[in-house]
């Protein structure tokens, strides 16, 4: 996809909060979401401008669009974002460039739009965001070979890294039912785990981490037996958000026969905005070298002259807070500072591995990177890593520390790409706290 | 749930094949499942009886049924299969007696009704079944020690069952989106897998294997964060079907770091009528008795005073038969005999379970048994252990033999549920035949 007038860093927006230095939302980015205004039911679809939401149903009421880009806002109108999702990329490349006009302080259609503001353009801080679709399959990768070495080395592993990841993006398949948007409270789960003194017990879950990763949402679906390749892959992506794959350690290895279950199912967090794929069209980066150590990839997975089945420069960030924290209005420490260029597997060869057997994905489904660690001590992306297993915890300011998470606290994920002659784009946050477990 | 009217092995239906020695579906049973009538793209809910199916939507119409009946049916019309299956366990069962009486050969409703033949009757063979209901969730069990015990001593673990397994119903989640309703062929997958000469290979996917399991519908869901107690699990169970769990042994063997994925998630079949939970009321067993060697069970597991938490006398068996079989006119072969018995836990478990952490399961999830093997060398629900991995090929008539399964090979799955004094009922069957791999 090449780059087009959306993605000119020299224009600007006629809302001034588009144009503040540092806003996730520039006129740039154009993230798509669902919301609710404060006090309607009804579930609209929005996108992201500065500090506020245009309204993607306002705008298609009063008309403000033409042509392919006004049949994109009656499609997410009448089926919401699922059904703009399910369009092909040049549908969405038309209402963004439509989008995009509206919001311009140099075209005749931002002019027209401004005089409109009240009507189609809602203050963020006033409406409620809603997972952005019904999100019926979720899968999570391992897409982190410092996380999964980090992760076999805690656990004595003779071989911290299994031959198979090498030739394998591997993944399990999550809990899409107990998704939740940003925000949105996490109770700590009750649980059956194997104490250290030895005893098999069942209560409030022990080890609670939080793993920093990121959701890539399907657009375009497969149907059963076809597989998508490689070459095809971008196409079937409709863009990022953040996640957050909440765990419990003393759960998940307990239970782990067959994968994890009951030690992440309980919640799994996401932000609310999905940044598309032309939106960080600026930002791409070719996929990470394989170490000449490892055996060569297999061709269905071999990025090579492949240039859109590669990754973005994607610098993201976790951020912790305790209660004690919040009420000395003390800011949030900064735990983890990584990128998406640490992991080791790209989204499109995710996308191809996945239906390489002909298994289907459909419109809206999630696919998680996997805890998005690097190879620096302040890239390790979940508690495990930054505390090895609860042994060294992690220190924080007002004489706090912690070896896992506890309940109050509070962790909120930041991402931002970024490129060389590019306006930064931002994905808002995904923000967690813990309450505690209910008595079982 | 006690017995009542709909459980009375004196009633007869006035149709005749319902009342024929060995039907699957007599007045006692009434399954239900979603169809389309010939040349009709329309979803309709359906009752299996006999050779027919009643069409709830032409009983709806003709009005046939009363009060909480005639409330249920048009619930169903309104929703499909789904919104009946929300209904409270009351509503499913006055619309049981409701359907029952209509089809009875003793009552003023099943006069009317047999008048009205041609309406509310289609032949079985002429419908098209579909999948019972839009499945969201699905989860996998393992909840066959014989099986796990196999298949640990086929990998020679020096521990074939490891210690979590006593304590924990292992499951993992499968892939919702690639299940299928029986009839359905089924593409040999491609897959990557580390050959016999430790080459890492991508192609046809070897080692495919069918697992004889039952499936779980979920009526009633819980809302996040509210666990299922186990005393109220059968509130949430609406019926049960048969489910073949599909597998590449050798995709799964080398893929799993974190459970099965494209060594499964290919194709799930199931049987297109959910029996249920009331329909299976006579055949109650108890929970089984666990070894005395075992750990005793959580508190949470307890079935102890939980009788509606035990499980229900099933027989099961697989049938394989191969092109030449088939070309030859000669019956498929009896590969398994089974039970639901041999399972070391119950439904109900697995339902208070899954939901202990809080994890919210939704109207129409699907929860498979894992593959229902028992101690006998009949009783093998799998090629894996029927052939000790593919080392002991199966000697089938015609001089063939099969160490896995071929293109072409078909498996049918049936089940019967029986106790003394009660007419036998059945599930009908779960059918897939194996078509070779595409081109990748």
């Amino acid at each position: 996809m090449p780059l087009n007038r959306t993605h000119d860093p020299q224009r600007r927006g006629w809302l001034a909060s588009a144009n503040a230095v540092g806003t996730d939302f520039p006129l740039q980015n154009l993230p798509l979401g669902s919301f609710k205004a404060a006090g309607s039911p009804q579930v609209r679809v929005g996108i992201a401008i500065g500090e506020s939401v245009l309204d993607l149903f306002a705008v298609h009421s009063a008309r403000l669009l033409r042509a392919e880009a006004a049949d994109a806002a009656a499609v997410a109108h009448e089926g919401g974002l699922a059904a703009l999702m399910a369009l092909p990329a040049e549908a969405m490349s038309s209402l963004r460039a439509g989008v995009f006009d509206l919001l311009c302080d140099d075209t005749e259609a931002g002019a027209r739009t401004q005089g409109l503001t009240p009507e189609v353009l809602r203050d963020a801080a006033q409406v409620q965001m809603q997972l952005p679709c019904a999100i019926r399959g979720y899968t999570d990768f391992l897409a982190s070979e410092h996380h999964t070495e980090r992760n076999g080395r805690l656990k004595g592993l003779a071989v911290p890294v299994p031959e198979a990841y090498r030739s394998v993006p591997v993944a399990y398949h999550g809990r899409a039912s107990s998704i939740v948007v940003s925000g949105t409270e996490v109770r700590r789960p009750n649980g059956q785990w194997k104490a250290a003194d030895g005893r098999v017990v069942f209560g409030p879950a022990d080890a609670l981490d939080f793993e920093l990763e990121m959701g890539i949402f399907i657009g375009q679906g497969n149907p059963q037996g076809l597989p998508v390749k490689l070459a095809d892959a971008h196409r079937h992506i409709f863009g990022l958000c953040l996640l957050n794959d909440w765990s419990s350690k003393a759960v998940q290895w307990w239970e782990q026969m067959l994968g994890p279950f009951l030690g992440k199912n309980f919640a799994t967090s996401i932000s609310p905005w999905i940044v598309t794929q032309e939106a960080l069209e600026p930002f791409r980066v070719a996929a990470p070298q394989r170490a000449t150590s490892h055996p060569p990839v297999l061709p269905y997975l071999d990025v090579g002259r492949h240039s859109q089945a590669g990754s973005w420069n994607i610098d993201l960030v976790a951020c912790l807070s305790t209660r004690q924290m919040r009420e000395r209005n003390q800011a949030a420490a900064v735990v983890t500072q990584t990128g998406l260029r640490h992991l080791c597997w790209t989204p499109a060869q995710m996308v191809a591995h996945h239906t390489s057997n002909g298994c289907n994905l459909e419109t809206g489904d999630l696919l998680g990177t996997g805890t998005i660690s690097g190879p620096h001590d302040d890239s390790r992306a979940c508690m495990t890593e930054l505390t090895s297993a609860g042994r060294a915890p992690l220190a924080l300011s007002g004489g706090e520390s912690r070896g896992w998470l506890a309940d109050g606290d509070e962790v909120v994920l930041r991402a931002r790409a970024s490129a060389p002659g590019h306006v930064p784009i931002g994905f808002g946050e995904c923000r967690g706290l813990i309450l505690p477990s209910l008595t079982y």
